[in-house]
C-alpha cells in the first residue's frame, strides 16, 4: 500500500535547504510505487497544527522543481516551533492524527538543533504508541554547528559568501592610503564556523584580514588594542574579522559593552552589534577612520554566490533521507561522513538524532592560533572542499529568477494589538 | 614625437572603475605610433604630488590586465584630494612639472564630481600657460549623479547587487508568518538613484520591497507609520528600503534621530544609519519584529555580482577617452548618451567639464510615485539595461581571482600620534 511523504522546514533560512527539500521531492517522486504524495508542511510543524500544508507532487511544475533548488530562503516558510517535553501533553495525538488522516508514512524535517529535537520527540511519542510513521530529520544550519556530522548543508555557501565577500571588502579598504580599520561582524552566537571561513579570503600571507575573532577565542579589550596596533604596523588598511558572539572573560557580551547608553530620541533602547562596538573603540582609541560592515541576513540567503557542492550534498542529503525511511530507518539524522580529504570525497550516514538535538558543536580549539586572533591551516583543509563549484544560476532581466509559493492569504497586522508610541513630527 | 599617458583614479571604489582602467591601458598600447608609456598614479594626484607612480604599460602582465577588467575597487589606490581653487597656488607648477618631466601628453582620470573637478582646474591651468597636455575625466560613481551623462559607470553594478540582494533579502523575511518589518538602508546621501534601484527586485506586483524612500522624497514617521500600516494589511512581512539621507521636511536627518543618546561604555558617541532608527520606531511603534540590514560598501565592491553591460561601458568609457584625447579633446568628460530605449543602444560622446563638475544630479521627480513611497515605470525602463549580464568571473579554490598591485611599502601606523584613551577590562 503507498504512502505518503509530509516534508517541512524549520528555524533559519539557508541559501540551500530548498535544495534540501528539492531532494526529499525529486526522489520521493522516484518512488511511485511507495510514494503516492509529497506534502508539505507551510512553516513547519507550527503551520501543519492549523492544516497549512499544501501537496508539492501536484502543485510544482518541473520547472518550478528544478528552480527550487536554487532558490534561497524556505520555500515552505518556516518557524520556531518547539514540541512540548513532556510526551504525555495532547499535541502529540493531533499530531499523529492530523499526519494518519493523511496517510503519512515518512516524516522528513529539514532543520538544526531545534528541529532534530521535533524529529527526536516525534520519533520516541511514535514508537510509544506503536506507529509505523518514519521520521528523519535533514540537517541545516550555516552556523555548521550540528554534532554527529562532518559538516551541514547551508554551511558551505555561507562561507563561500563570507570568503568572497571578505576578499572585496578588503580590497575596498585597500583604496586609501591613510591608516584605517575595518570590522566585519559575521554571524555566530556561540560557534566560530562561519567567521573562521573569513581566513579562506586571504590569497598570500599577510593579506587581511589580519586579525579574526571567535566566540571560542576570548576576547579583550587589551590585547585587541595590542594585537591591532601590530597589525597596523605591516599595512595601513586593516581587516578585523568578528564573530556576532566574541565575548570577554567574563562571558559578557561584547555587544553588550553599549547597552546602558544605546538610547533613541524617543528613550527606547537601540541595539547594536560588536561591530559597531568595536568600530567605536578603535576609532577612540587610536584617532584612525574605523568602520564596521554587518554582512547581516545576506550570509543566510546570497543564493548567487552560493557553493555548487554545498547545493549538490544539500540536496543529496534529503534523496539519502528519503531512500533511508524507505528502507526503514527512523529517528535518525542524515549525516555526512568525510571519507577523504584530498580529494574531497563523502557518504551519507544515519546518526541517531536523540544524540544530535539541543547541543552545540564549539569550533575545535587547536584549530585557533595566534594567541586567539586566527585560524590555522587545519580549518583551511577542513572548509575549502566545501565552498567549490558555482550554480548557473537562471537570470531574467539581469537579476536572478527564484521559486516561491503563492501565499495561503495574508495574515493582515492587527493595528488594535499594536503598543502604539506617540509618533513624532 | 610619441608622448605618455598618466590614469588615476580618485573617489569612491566601485566594482567597474578597474574596468575604465582596463580601458585606458588597453587602448593606449593600440596606439603605440603615439604612446610610449601608460602611467598610473598611485593614490590619484595626492600620491602623484609624491612621485608614487608606477608603469601600467611594463609592470602588468597581459594575465593581470584581464584580470584587472573583472577587479573591484581602486587598483591604483585613491584619494580625496582637491586642489586649491586659486589657480596661482604652487601646487599647479609643481604639478605640471612632474607631467613634463614624465613626457606626459594625456591625463585621465577616473571619478566623480570632485575629481571632474580636478580635471577642470589642470585643464583651465594648462590652458593659461599653453601646455599641450591635455586632460579628460572618465566618469565613475555607483551614486549616477553626474550631469550631462545618461548614467554613469558603476552605477548599474550597484543597481543590480541592489536589486537581486533585495530580492534575497525579501525571500528571507517571507519565512515566518509573523508581522515583521526589514528596513534595509542604502547607499544615496543626496540622490536616490540606488535606493530606487531596489524596485527591481520585485518580481509581480505587490512584491517587496513594498515601501521605497528617496532622500527627494521627503520622509515624516506620521506618513510612514499610516503608509507602513496599510502595507501590513497586505502581508505580514515588509520590506523598506530607504537612502542613508532620507530627512524630515526641515531637512534634518532621519539618522541624525539618535544621534543625542548614542553613546558607548567609554562615553563616546556611536553613530548609526537611518535603517537603525527606523527598526527602532517600528518595533516601539507596532510592537512587532523589526530588523534592519545596511547593504554597505558592499553596494560599491560586489564585483561577482556585477553587471556585464556595465563592465563593457566602463572599459568603453577608457578606450573612448584615449581616442579622443589622442584627437585633440581636453578639458572634457566621456559621456553616455543614450540613443535608443529599445533595444537599448548608447553612444560615447564629449562633454564640457566645468559643468560636470562640483553638480549633483537629482533623481526626477516625476519618477517618484506613491506620494514619495514608491518609484515608477519610468525608472524601471531607464534602470533595466544597465543591469543586464553576468561577467564569467576566474575563480580559484571557490573564490574569485582578482587583480592587485603590489604595495609600494606599507605606511606603518605611528603609535606616537595616537589619542589613546584608556583601555577597559
Amino acid at each position: 500500500m503507498t504512502k505518503n511523504i509530509l516534508v517541512g522546514q524549520s528555524g533559519g533560512p539557508t541559501a540551500v535547504i530548498n535544495a534540501s527539500l528539492y531532494g526529499v521531492i525529486a526522489e520521493g517522486m522516484n518512488h511511485l510505487d511507495e510514494i503516492d504524495h509529497v506534502y508539505g508542511m507551510v512553516h513547519g510543524l507550527e503551520g501543519f497544527l492549523k492544516d497549512d500544508y499544501m501537496d508539492l507532487s501536484e502543485e510544482l511544475t518541473q520547472k518550478e522543481l528544478e528552480l527550487l533548488k536554487l532558490t534561497p530562503a524556505a520555500y515552505l516558510g518556516s518557524c520556531r516551533y518547539k514540541l512540548p517535553s513532556d510526551l504525555t501533553a495532547p499535541t502529540y495525538p493531533t499530531v499523529f492524527e492530523k499526519l494518519e488522516a493523511l496517510n503519512i508514512g515518512y516524516f522528513f524535517y529539514i532543520g538544526g538543533n531545534d528541529s532534530m529535537d521535533t524529529v527526536s520527540k516525534l520519533s520516541r511519542y511514535g514508537a510509544q504508541i506503536g506507529s509505523s510513521i518514519r521520521f528523519v530529520g535533514i540537517p541545516k544550519t550555516i552556523d555548521n554547528d550540528l554534532f554527529l556530522t562532518d559538516h551541514t548543508p547551508g554551511y558551505g555557501s555561507a562561507a563561500k559568501y563570507v570568503a568572497s565577500t571578505v576578499r572585496e571588502i578588503a580590497l575596498d579598504a585597500a583604496a586609501y592610503h591613510q591608516p584605517a580599520v575595518t570590522v566585519i561582524e559575521l554571524m555566530g552566537r556561540h560557534a566560530g564556523w562561519l567567521t573562521a571561513a573569513s581566513v579562506l579570503a586571504r590569497k598570500d600571507k599577510g593579506d587581511n584580514p589580519l586579525l579574526i575573532y571567535l566566540p571560542e577565542s576570548g576576547f579583550d579589550f587589551k590585547s585587541f588594542a595590542r594585537d591591532l596596533s601590530a597589525a597596523l604596523q605591516t599595512q595601513p588598511n586593516v581587516v578585523v574579522c568578528v564573530s556576532e558572539g566574541i565575548c570577554d572573560s567574563s562571558g559578557r557580551l561584547i555587544c553588550e559593552y553599549n547597552d546602558e547608553a544605546k538610547l533613541d530620541n524617543f528613550g527606547h533602547k537601540m541595539l547594536t552589534g560588536c561591530g559597531k562596538v568595536l568600530e567605536n573603540f578603535v576609532h577612540n582609541h587610536f584617532g584612525i577612520k574605523a568602520r564596521s560592515v554587518e554582512l547581516n541576513v545576506c550570509q543566510r540567503c546570497s543564493a548567487l554566490i552560493s557553493s555548487a557542492a554545498d547545493i549538490e550534498e544539500a540536496s543529496l542529503a534529503g534523496s539519502f533521507g528519503v531512500r533511508a525511511a524507505l528502507s526503514g530507518a527512523t529517528g535518525k539524522m542524515v549525516a555526512f561522513e568525510r571519507t577523504c580529504d584530498t580529494p574531497y570525497t563523502m557518504d551519507c550516514s544515519l546518526v541517531d538524532v536523540n544524540q544530535v538535538c539541543n547541543r552545540e558543536k564549539p569550533f575545535p580549539a587547536q584549530w585557533i592560533t595566534g594567541h586567539g586572533t586566527d585560524v590555522g591551516q587545519d580549518f583551511i583543509r577542513y572548509a575549502l572542499p566545501l565552498i567549490q563549484g558555482e550554480a548557473a544560476h537562471p537570470m531574467k532581466d539581469g537579476l536572478p529568477v527564484y521559486a516561491r509559493r503563492k501565499p495561503s492569504g495574508p495574515q493582515p497586522y492587527d493595528a488594535s494589538s499594536s503598543s502604539a508610541t506617540s509618533v513624532p513630527g
